[in-house]
């Protein structure tokens, strides 16, 4: 006999494939939800089927909308001429909580890497192509990570964007804020003194 | 403009309120979800629905089931004069992993606490003395926690309950298994000292 009844343990089975939940939490997720209120049960699978039936793609830049073209693109006071270019629709997030970019965004898809099979024509490189034939784009800013396969696709796109008139930038690496040297690696220190700044 | 599309933000708000997820992980799962394959997000919500709708306290013992009375209930195998008292519902998984009892439960449904405004009465007490005048009953084995409540909820389960013919134990504390003395604090390695036991 299973120790529990058939309907938890297929719950269980579905809420441990979601991203940082494990057994023991997807097993203490399940029991909270077969014993709490009926209607708050309802609105949280309703919530799951409305956002997944109502968000797609932005067709523009990639971002995830209820609408396309996305708010980003569609706002008149954003600066149309400046791109920044991520790897995912969620990276666009982590740029706005920043509250220093006031551009607009394109979503590469992800990140040249010939061992995983990802070549430059499985990204929406084309896209952005078509994008710098239409829009009046002057800067085109790079926020991918500084992994390997980050650094290789930048210095790609650096190459193969670049034409008369456009800036092609990426964005700084360095120490972390609130963080000492003490705690900073050799590579990360290593990035913070190439990129170093003249203060005066 | 809020930075996400609002059925997100209502699905964030949603997970949110699940055991053990913050803010930063129902943020993950809900972009997880939005982007994940339909079926796969149709899945999970028809399995919190169905797990939701289909179980329901067990008639006789209070535990989670699809079906009153409980497989466990209702397993003529099962030690009938044996009966585990435990707090919640969920508790009788704990003991089952266990793999050593083989008798049947009775959720109490909480703890005695007159600060929480959580009096006897508010808990399956009478129900239990139901089942001791109408079932062959020999032992009931108290398995609640070692806290204040704990134990005064044991102490007056014990009083109530006690009649000829009855044997009311508590399941032992003591060191955890594969812990050191050095771990214990002072309370536990009392409790062990307490409860120990002759070897030879």
């Amino acid at each position: 006999m299973s120790l529990l009844p058939d309907s938890i343990t297929t719950l269980i089975a579905a809420l441990s494939r979601l991203p940082g939940v494990g057994p023991r939490s997807a097993e203490r997720i399940a029991l909270h939800l077969v014993q709490a209120e009926t209607g708050v049960v309802k609105q949280l699978a309703d919530a799951i089927i409305t956002a997944r039936e109502r968000i797609s793609f932005c067709t523009t830049c990639g971002a995830l909308t209820e609408k396309s073209p996305c708010p980003i693109c569609d706002d008149a006071r954003r600066d149309g001429s400046l791109i920044c270019l991520v790897e995912r629709a969620v990276d666009i997030l982590s740029v706005e909580k920043s509250g220093t970019f006031h551009g607009k965004f394109h979503v590469l898809g992800g990140k040249i890497s010939p061992l995983d099979g990802i070549e430059p024509e499985d990204l929406q490189i084309a896209e952005l192509e078509k994008r710098l034939a239409t829009e009046p784009i002057k800067e085109i800013v790079i926020a991918l990570g500084t992994d390997v396969e980050g650094d290789a696709t930048s210095f790609y796109l650096a190459k193969r964007l670049a034409r008369a008139g456009l800036r092609i930038s990426r964005i700084a690496f360095g120490l972390p804020a609130g963080s000492g040297i003490e705690f900073a690696d050799e590579l990360t220190l290593s990035r913070a003194l190439e990129g170093r700044r003249e203060m005066l």
